[in-house]
């Protein structure tokens, strides 16, 4: 095996890592801002329906290689995350 | 609640969410290049201090909001399914 190779696709792997970091802590950020509209009107931060409408954007667009049921799961930890964040945030709110 | 402002920042999360997809599939597609050069090496296809290093790395380069902690479980989730991803190629290599 040519280490140069290897070497060189984990440095590619290493660009693509620290870009979905960068993306999930965007996609934080808003959920963060959504979680604020709605604690403002009252309404309840975890959304069924909504989060079935991501589930099935994901499902069409995945090109692969993963199986869409991996990808579905990879994101639905990243949506627990989330909402987890947004309760960390709720929690701060009622103490000050 | 403006919900012209709900939508709006909705729209953005499933732009960010289709982003994320795109990377994590090419993501795996980078693990199965490195899966089989490691094969051909006959190295195995895990390696720990690897995934530390790509670990430390999201801990560095964590702006937040998601706590690194919580980031690196998602990160250890994805390492996971593309482990079991390169093992599925290989069944299917063996089968051939």
């Amino acid at each position: 095996m040519s280490n140069e190779q290897l070497d060189q696709l984990r440095g590619q792997l290493d660009e693509v890592n620290l870009k979905i970091l960068e993306l999930i802590n965007e996609r934080a950020e808003l959920v963060q801002e959504i979680g604020q509209l709605k604690r403002k009107a009252g309404q309840n931060r975890f959304d069924p329906v909504r989060e079935r409408a991501m589930l099935d954007l994901i499902a069409e667009n995945n090109q692969g290689p993963f199986e869409t049921s991996t990808l579905q799961h990879l994101f639905k930890q990243i949506f627990k995350a989330s909402l987890e964040l947004q309760e960390d945030d709720n929690s701060k709110s009622l103490l000050v």
